[in-house]
């Protein structure tokens, strides 16, 4: 029986569940300290001074350190480089210095000592505002351009510069454009458009931020860390601290929960630290830090505009996307964010502008499909308007301009399989979307597409048969989402023992084949790839072997039932487990059973989730209560179905806090005033409604058994099928995230106004 | 410039040095219970009862355990099986029970306190007493035969079972023949004989035995351990445990010397003990304890007769090659002794027994070239009779008889290639030899030839290339005699660059690609050509992405100064830095650049060491000082010269210890007398000469490069050497090792009676 499609419990799911599981916020270490953070309380302001005198009297406190005590390299930039403010406070909550003690009680009464000397600047917190010629600048200091982190979720190729801005915030103004845009709206029969607003949103992982750092004897530093790239994280240590790379060992540790969210926020810091004072540091963030100091999605204004002909053709789509990336320099989501609003669509002419914005606020981060929901919610809000306007079935509309395999995306990449219009075509049969019309008042179903190209990252796998027989999968891949499963059923299918055969391990930097990071959807398409490979190069191995051992030709053995069998003779099987431990001995003429295998990915497989939601709306408080949900989502192949529909509930339930929920909301000084899981809204279990999932499989021609990436995908167009059932059920056309009780009772009160108004 | 033959220091050499190095004995461990063994104090005894009330009331002991506490599988047996006594006590120093506390001092200070209850049986002492008839038995407790360990260092192939014994004590009889040996004795002109006696030697690794063993939140059991092979004690762990393999990782630690010793002794009980306590456990043993409990080299008893022709040709050897086993069941090295009997030489006729006799002494266990030493002592001295009755020059008969490529070792494997011969012919011409016969009355320099057959186990490797441009090599062999170095030398030639370029690591059996034991001088021979292969399949992908980005042919490109160059265009090169990290990065076209090397070695390389030794006797005391010493190895190929000597310095000093100094004596009630360095005498700086270093390179053609094994070689025929030496200068043969000033006193006294007698 084919271990492909076959439903298995996540591996790391009992220890998890039970508490058992050793994360870096539990690992033992000898003479450890810990480390507690001093964060700013202004939202901008100069920094003179750093009083750490009745710190330092706290028994127990070894040090406190400030940026001058770092030992970086000279130039090191962006977050991971500026880890404590220099000179500069750039929002309410930056980490300005680090304490150092023997318990973390002493740390944290320490750094409550910890006297901050500031001067006021202003403060610059209106994303709009900030855009302005003659704004205030958000940073007085400069600091250089380091890479983007968004590579790591896909990328954004075939842009340019826009024209260059006046005002001091604007960090990077690029126009994707093709086509005559305007043009192209103006043959419209219908022009739609709207500007909409989302928020920061915070990637909620349950495992706060986390690292721990040592230096071996020989000086080696280690870094153990919840991070989703431990290569990648080792480039950037080695660049900031100015080491060679063979100096650092990155040790992927357990993730609590990660969501993009997890690429070098506490590990400068602690290895920092660890270097400067000889001793083990391990730095975790409180929850409220982590909140106040991370790298959550960033809140953006979108302004868009589509046209259409009256046969519902789309013509072009134009707009201007403005994210902001807080006070730090090196990373931004608004180039992807805006090549995602056309959507998995076809046009004839497209012209986007992406804006990033610095202001006085927390830097931003990747959060799962960085830029994809508000890009969707903008884009799929237009086209249900569109459909309304020109009479057309809001589905039929999709279907008739959605991508498909030989398509071209924004950048010129063509799709090379796409299922977007499968799973359109499975939501439009579903009891949801067919029962739509016969709803009682007040209730509405929303429909929304949404899409995610994928990322693309070199990735390598070893294969190791063991004296026992089993399989042994080593990688680089740090842990999410039940990837320890996909590797064991691609090894298990391809080597053809069963998945209990199979142990998958995660290696640190210094000893596992190349990897990258664990993001951007990518894993399974990329080590998944990999992995087979490896395991069908031990697979020839072992053949071999046994065909060696049985003096018949290996082109007619077959591996079954823990053997390798001569076909038709299968009274002269040997056990695997045999011949391996024939293998493996003293003066074995074998060579180990096992493979190497490497990938590099060319071909992108994006991947295309459909949702429909479908919503009551209370008309005296504006609450919106999700009654049931339904998601079709292209994976390729469902390796595992029960870890894909995991990923396709997960997402959606993601998608609702997005929708309806999530806010990183802050006051009129930049304070943040939902720093803590009681403001800031979860989707809890009562929250989140019945998710149908429908499991649509096109296959992905360079992905291991036609697998795709399933992560990104199902969060993107929750948001706007939430606010299309709301425009469903009530007529009103939400503009802005979270959909909140109160903006949705704003909203029908100006609904009802204007009725009162017109009538 | 070529890396293969420049010196290089050892890259463990510095930390080592300094102190910096981390041994298993110095790894911080939170929630570490320190434990102490209780060793029986009778040679042998009926265990009828342990009490540790008292131990259990010193503050901070934990848990003493005794046999029956250990979580092992039913059926656990041979040493790794049996780590505490079980009902009977077997020889003074067994481990009896193990005592678990907070502290060091706290768990010493309850072993002191266990009393072990006994009752007296009668102990077998003498190794020839224990083979007769009605010998007592030595053990009353039987337990089933195990693997041994001696396969690690060469194994011994084709061996009978010869006649089986009466007395209780024989372990194992093997006998090894092949034409008619009496006959060949009878055709010859002269035959000499003797019975040579050595003994008990430890390995005096400055590293006592430790292990650490802790269990993961999953239950995973980690060992580490100054182990010289993870996978074999992992495959043992989890047999004597019933564990399966995957349940268990083995982290292998840096080695402060093993010499074959460091195979499975204080890791089943750190790791049953942690088991059973669920808490981390370290057993380091003190010095005494691993002089007393540890497996060291065994005694022998070597009879031995050789005939020759007149012209100095052999006919025949024939013997019986008695091995103390101690009181362990699961090793034994007669085997491998009695083959090693016939030395590098060709015979018309062999016939050796070898027998393995249980006494009650500590289990023996594998010391550098396991079972050479007392082999070649027996041999080479009879061969120098030989000379001197036919007249003959001891090098030229030594030459006249010994194997060459093409010829057969006894168990019938090709030498391959074999370089004795170019070993005597470089001693030949050294002024040691040279001036032989004009030295003052009282010295005299000895020659002897020593070889050893090479082991062979499959190995694998991998090597990486890093995003800064540097290679790093992967292997799971434990750290020993600078095998670092050798992997460096031998990745840096195959990809073109320089060793500094170069990082080794050692994976834990967790992430690692398989790999056998270190030792049985074969770890440059498989490993390091796994390696090799390693590095030439990292070095094709270098060159295919470079041909991809350079837009030329990999055949028209070469690798040197960090560059990839197109032959005749060097200005077109690229940086292997710049190609790594175009490579490792997102949306790379190129899978990384790294490589997977194997190796199954079925030839083996053996490695000859000739020896002059020059040694000045003083009538009076019997002391023998060696003024000078010069050794000739075969090293195949000598990858970095200083390493390969350093290997001959330590052999030959290592030898001059089993010549003249070390020896574990026990008292008539087999309690140790020699128990600490204070009476053990290791060879010090101030004992061992100037040793002269004749690098001799016949290359091996399965060898990276064409080293072969140089570890055990240099080793083996040091005690011959000396006494033939010590022959040369006074004229008495001396026949039991070591060669002490009482021993040599008393052969003297008794050549000078006998001149008394016969004037």
């Amino acid at each position: 029986m084919s271990a492909i499609g076959q439903t298995r419990r996540r591996r790391d799911g009992d220890p998890k569940v039970r508490g058992a599981t050793r994360y870096t916020g539990d690992m033992p270490m000898h003479g450890l300290l810990h480390a507690r953070l001093v964060l700013a309380a202004e939202a901008h302001a100069r920094l003179t001074g750093v009083d750490a005198g009745a710190a330092l009297d706290v028994p127990g406190v070894v040090a406190v350190l400030t940026a001058d005590d770092l030992p970086l390299a000279p130039g090191a930039a962006g977050r991971a480089g500026t880890p404590l403010a220099r000179g500069e406070i750039l929002w309410s909550g930056q980490p300005v210095a680090l304490v150092l003690a023997e318990t973390e009680a002493a740390a944290e009464d320490g750094a409550d000592l910890v006297d901050v000397e500031t001067e006021p600047l202003e403060a610059v917190l209106d994303l709009e505002a900030a855009m302005a010629d003659d704004a205030p600048a958000a940073r007085l200091t400069t600091i250089a351009e380091g890479e983007s982190e968004a590579g790591a979720h896909g990328g954004a190729a075939g842009v340019q510069e826009a024209d260059s801005p006046a005002s001091p915030n604007v960090a990077a103004r690029q126009r994707m454009a093709q086509g005559d845009a305007a043009a192209g709206l103006d043959a419209a029969d219908v022009v739609v458009s709207g500007r909409f607003r989302t928020s920061w949103v915070h990637q909620g992982y349950l495992e706060t931020q986390a690292a721990l750092a040592w230096t071996e004897p020989d000086g080696e530093l280690v870094v153990t860390s919840s991070t989703q790239g431990a290569f990648s994280a080792r480039q950037s240590l080695a660049g900031i601290l100015g080491l060679p790379l063979d100096r650092i060992r990155v040790r992927p540790a357990p993730i609590g929960g990660a969501f993009g969210g997890k690429l070098m926020v506490p590990e400068p810091l602690a290895a920092a630290a660890a270097l400067k004072l000889r001793r083990p540091v391990r730095l975790a963030y409180g929850r409220s830090e982590d909140f106040a100091a991370a790298n959550p999605a960033p809140g953006q204004i979108i302004d868009l505009e589509v046209g259409a002909t009256r046969d519902g053709k789309l013509t072009a789509v134009r707009g201007t996307i403005v994210a902001d990336r807080g006070a730090m320099t090196d990373m931004g989501v608004e180039t992807i964010s805006a090549m995602l609003c056309a959507g998995p669509y076809n046009w004839q002419a497209h012209d986007l502008t992406a804006i990033g914005v610095f202001t006085n606020r927390v830097g931003c981060g990747a959060y799962r499909a960085p830029g994809a929901p508000p890009a969707a919610f903008a884009l799929e809000s237009l086209l249900d308007q569109l459909a309304d306007r020109l009479g057309l079935d809001p589905l039929e509309l999709r279907l008739a301009n959605v991508a498909e395999a030989g398509d071209r995306s924004l950048d010129g990449q063509e799709f090379k399989s796409f299922g977007a219009r499968e799973c359109l075509e499975a939501v439009r049969e579903h009891p949801l979307w067919q029962r739509r019309g016969s709803l009682p008042e007040g209730e509405g179903v929303g429909l929304a597409l949404g899409f995610w190209p994928g990322g693309l990252e070199p990735a390598a796998a070893i294969c190791r048969l063991d004296a026992d027989g089993k399989l042994t999968i080593v990688t680089a891949a740090a842990d999410m989402s039940g990837i320890d499963n996909a590797f064991a059923t691609i090894a298990a299918e391809t080597f053809g023992v069963g998945e209990d055969a199979v142990r998958v391990t995660t290696g640190d930097t210094a000893s596992a084949p190349f990897g990258g990071v664990s993001g951007g959807s990518k894993v399974t398409y990329t080590f998944g790839r990999a992995v087979e490979r490896a395991a069908r190069e031990a697979r020839e191995r072992l053949l071999n072997v046994a065909s060696a051992e049985l003096e018949i030709a290996p082109e007619d053995l077959e591996v079954a039932g823990g053997e390798v069998r001569p076909v038709g003779a299968p009274q002269r099987a040997i056990r695997i487990s045999e011949l391996a431990s024939r293998t493996l001995s003293f003066g074995s003429p074998h060579e180990p059973i096992e493979g190497y295998g490497s990938t590099a990915q060319i071909s992108r497989a994006p991947g295309a989730a459909a949702h429909l939601s479908h919503v009551r709306v209370d008309p005296e408080t504006g609450g919106v209560t999700v009654l049931a949900h339904a998601i079709a989502q292209d994976v390729g192949r469902a390796l595992n179905p029960a870890l894909v529909e995991g990923q396709m509930h997960g997402g959606t339930a993601q998608g609702l806090g997005w929708a309806l929920l999530e806010e990183l909301a802050y006051d009129e000084n930049g304070q943040l005033r939902s720093g803590s899981f009681a403001e800031y809204t979860l989707p809890s279990a009562e929250l989140v409604p019945p998710i149908d999932t429908l499991i649509v499989e096109v296959p992905a021609p360079d992905g291991p058994f036609g697998a795709k990436g399933v992560g990104e995908p199902p969060v993107v167009a929750v948001p706007p099928a939430v606010a299309n059932a709301i425009a469903a059920a009530s007529g009103v056309r939400m503009r802005e995230l979270p959909m909140t009780p109160m903006r949705v009772w704003e909203a029908l009160r100006g609904r009802d106004l204007a009725g009162v108004g017109s009538a």
